[in-house]
């Protein structure tokens, strides 16, 4: 199934994909809960009814669908830096046996569409392609053996990044650089689980004004999906709707000679197989 | 006004302190909101109303008050690290001139009165008594002359923070060493930005056991409130609920000849003047 979330009159609401079209999941069947955070934990339950819907539903007139990103306010998000071989290679990092965490803020996230908004005090905004994955289970200590039964879905993700923020901040923190008002577009979709037989083989691609800039695969990754929810649940209790970027391949901008920031104008697409394509324009921010 | 929220037999409620006890605000003036994130931004509409209900109102049972953090679920906990002068001595660091800036999660908050759990993967968890900033008002790149006005009070607030985490990961991001569950205890109460002359000029203290380990005066603030609100919010917009850690003061236990760390059965008090005292005992967590 293909979920999104969506800004109705009445507030931010849960539709499921026919087609082109989605039909809204709570019109189609009251017992359907309105918000994503809601029915995450429920999709295996609702299964039945959310396939039901989809097919009998009234289509969202498509002039009136306002995009949200798919988990409009995640209590986490949680992100993994260098989690690709050869874009720690590029970075000059070495790797060691635990994954480099920072996170973003929920302010950070954009829907499919919305732009990236350059702040003023940064020169150095570069894009990272990224594999989202959506908590569906509430965890705490979640074993490598559990860890997939708690994922509800995957999403294309973009961690947008400033430089000069990350690199050149005292005590060397990322999270500024990393979360910025704009700097988490995702979506348009989220795509559950039992649509993606092997998260860890989709090709992965990144590009910028219709050039290509990463084009990997998640078969690279370092530390995979249940590797990174049964470490990162030993601190944290993960929640539905936590949001895991998984890290970005590749070819990122500022490994680039000489290197390439985003400026207003710019368009950027994210591609994952499976998932689909996310799409931002990039603007001059406040 | 010293505000609170509380656990009722529906959920998460908002309460007004008087003498001793509490006055539920929507039980005694249905126009008052239930939440304190809904609650916060409305403050100075709602004074009145708020003094009259602390004045009338019923009186929770005492038995029956399960005193939650004051803001319970907030949409960021941004942390500032390093920002005693003193303190920043004792850990060997030099002081910039910009803060050091980490989070928290969610997942972290704990009421006046709720365990400390050590987690089994940690050898080293400290205590770092700290002022805590609540906001009232959304708002983007706030000057510094606006930003107080965005403050909705104060609380007392416990930065737990496991060393090992903190500063032997790779990456050397704060992060995870900063957010095991129940790491952010917070309260007991919200005293509203009001009732506070001076939040630069206010006894601050950490008692382990009964023994003082901390002891300064948020006078020592290298980044102050202003400065914070307003340097933050070039990077994030942020919101009604949102938490500001502002930093220790010296006295923590890595910084010991021996070095202090929490153990199961350790009680820490964060007391601050004006403000109250926070109350945490230490047990093995999971």
């Amino acid at each position: 199934m293909r979920l999104i979330s969506y800004l109705s009159d009445t507030g931010p609401r849960t539709a499921v994909a026919r087609g082109d079209g989605y039909v809204d999941l709570h019109q189609a069947d009251p017992l359907l809960p309105t918000q994503m955070k809601h029915l995450l934990p429920m999709l295996s339950m609702h299964h039945d009814a959310i396939l039901e819907a989809a097919e009998e539903g009234r289509l969202i007139d498509p002039a009136r669908l306002r995009l949200l990103p798919p988990v409009v306010e995640p209590q986490k998000i949680l992100c993994i830096g260098l989690n690709y071989a050869d874009h720690a290679a590029e970075t000059g990092a070495t790797v060691g046996d635990e994954p480099v965490v920072f996170n973003k803020f929920p302010t950070c996230l954009r829907a499919d569409g919305q732009p990236i908004e350059l702040p003023a005090v940064s020169k150095e905004v570069d894009y990272e392609a990224e594999l989202v994955v959506v908590m569906g289970r509430a965890g705490k200590n979640i074993s490598r053996e559990d860890a997939m039964s708690h994922v509800a879905g995957y999403a294309v993700g973009h961690d947008v990044s400033a430089r000069d923020w990350q690199k050149g901040k005292p005590g060397k923190q990322w999270l500024l650089g990393k979360s910025f008002d704009s700097f988490a577009p995702l979506g348009p979709e989220l795509v559950t689980a039992d649509e993606i037989e092997d998260p860890h083989n989709l090709r992965i691609q990144c590009r910028l004004n219709g050039e290509t800039m990463q084009d990997s695969s998640t078969s690279q990754l370092i530390f995979r999906i249940d590797f990174l929810i049964s470490y990162l649940s030993q601190v944290c209790t993960l929640m539905p709707g936590d949001l895991i970027y998984t890290g970005t391949p590749p070819g990122v901008g500022m490994a680039r000679n000489p290197p390439v920031f985003l400026k207003a104008g710019d368009q950027v697409e994210v591609e994952i197989e499976k998932l689909g394509v996310l799409t931002n324009p990039v603007i001059d921010g406040k």
